[in-house]
């Protein structure tokens, strides 16, 4: 049999009980580590499962599959996924190609961040689509991400942002050079996160500045401090003083840390601030409900008096509930 | 230390083995049996726990939260909940009441049918706001879940409905008459779905007819039957015999089962087709991926001849890949 088995977020005890059995019966195991990452060492993993572990590379699982399923008819393999085996479908290839070769297969599912994210207080029914971030380089910045954050932003639900990480790779340098040396593996931070949408955010809604700055400017009828807090003065579904979101570190490992406030609040933070990897964010739409509110004050920069609150109430109109 | 911990999917063994250690060593360990059912008796779990094991039932959770968090500031309580411990606002109240009484809380995350349904192939990412389809009653046929399906639809995306279950619930007279009588615990069959599905499609969008039978009609430049099938002849984003769906019954259980097809062919299988619970149900998005729809292929009612492939190439317009 040919198994799939999620290893859940954190280390080697978050596999369920059903899943190390397999493991410890396994005649080969897997691990795959390029989508994502366990917070502990190979060598402990295989202590705890009493199996050498066999990491398996982007370039095994794409090139090589047919080793990895070799004789999965007739003993267990086991393929282990950091997080549920089945949220990217690289997976579900793998399934298909042990399928058409008459494999019997097998998975185990785990929590991913997808459920964890439960931990922020927001409902998972009130989420979108998931968005993925890829790093931007001086040359590339990719936004294609965008118009899927303003669809769910239109529609007022949250969005969870899944934040690049590379393993492996090469750089331009060595890759030119054909040598096979690796960069040590990076993981996008929400300073970083928050730094890109912001760039974003610049680029596809430039704030409307007067023409020619000598040009008589109408008098404001409020402070110009006060004005900028609370009018959207260019058109975007996303100013970074209005709009919510949550950063979530080492969701399920005893470190978890989870930080609320506005775009505007968060970006202001440092890397240091949100500590070590993994990190993901969201982004909160405007149907947030009592509750969602309160639990997220619970991590929210600045506390009663943050970004957080404030906006909350006065900008998404969330009436604030005694509890 | 008060724990909410995740039970996952299926049965005893789907624990973490972290979770199982925090059961074996807690003082008292209470079940949530109100939102969700593990396919196993109480007396399996308590036999492999080691632990008595309370039922939680919605009364208990609502009005004695108290007693729950009793002493857990100096003695372990367990708070076991199927699936992942987030997946409703119930309990992040009761992690909210904990914190205001000042007691320590921990989370052991698991596996949820938010993660697990990416056994239908479908890509996680390409899912929308999730629905609960209630049970409809001869004189209540809620359809506030409509919009928000709609609102998927229309930007393409998949949408995960979640089935109805009814668990302790009094018949009216037993209500009326005060007697503590509980019906048996039912559970939504797909079946059930789609026909709740099609009756509200059939209630918001009545197919347009003559106004007067003996009207003379337009002849059309193609047969009826044709016509039928390839054409929207009523303002919906719903067409039954165009729209893709993937009914999923028993996840993460040995005997899980999933069936693909229109939206018109699923709603013609029979409850036994479907089988036991727990059930939920995939409406399929426009934003279909070749692999997705290669995937889902592998459930498809009637094969390779089935309306999954013919309205997924057809309809949805995706191209098939050899693979």
């Amino acid at each position: 049999m040919f198994y799939v088995i999620g290893l859940g977020l954190s280390d080697e005890k978050d596999i369920t009980v059903k899943g190390l059995e397999v493991v410890r019966r396994s005649e080969r195991v897997y691990l795959e580590s390029y989508t994502s990452i366990l917070m502990v060492e190979k060598e402990k993993l295989e202590a705890f499962y009493e199996r050498p572990v066999i990491t398996a590379t982007r370039e095994l699982v794409e090139l090589e599959a047919d080793e990895i399923l070799k004789d999965a008819d007739k003993v267990d393999v086991a393929f282990l996924v950091v997080g549920d085996p089945l949220g990217a479908t690289t997976h579900t290839d793998l399934l298909l190609r042990a399928e058409f070769q008459n494999i019997p297969t097998s998975v185990i599912h785990n929590a991913s961040i997808l459920t964890a994210l439960g931990s922020t207080g927001l409902q998972m029914y009130s989420f979108g689509q998931t968005l993925s971030l890829p790093f931007y380089t001086e040359s590339w910045k990719p936004d294609s991400w965008y118009p899927k954050l303003e669809e769910n932003l239109k529609l007022g639900v949250h969005t969870l942002v899944l934040l690049d990480i590379k393993v492996r790779e090469q750089s331009e340098e060595n890759m030119a050079r054909g040598r096979l040396i690796y960069e040590p593996p990076k993981f996008m931070n929400p300073a970083q996160a928050f730094s890109q949408i912001l760039h974003t955010e610049s680029v596809r809604h430039p704030a409307a500045k007067p023409q020619d700055s000598t040009q008589e400017r109408k008098e404001l009828p409020y402070p110009t401090s006060e004005r900028e807090d609370t009018t959207n003065s260019y058109d975007t579904l996303l100013p970074p003083s209005q709009t919510l979101a949550i950063s979530l570190s080492r969701i399920g490992t005893p470190t978890q840390k989870l930080i609320s406030g506005t775009i505007e609040e968060l970006a202001q933070l440092s890397e240091a601030d949100f500590g070590e990897p993994l990190h993901s964010v969201v982004i909160v739409g405007k149907r947030l409900h009592p509750l969602e509110l309160e639990y997220g004050g619970k991590f929210a920069i600045g506390g009663e008096k943050g970004g957080w609150w404030k906006v909350g109430q006065q900008v998404y109109g969330v009436q604030r509930e005694t509890f």
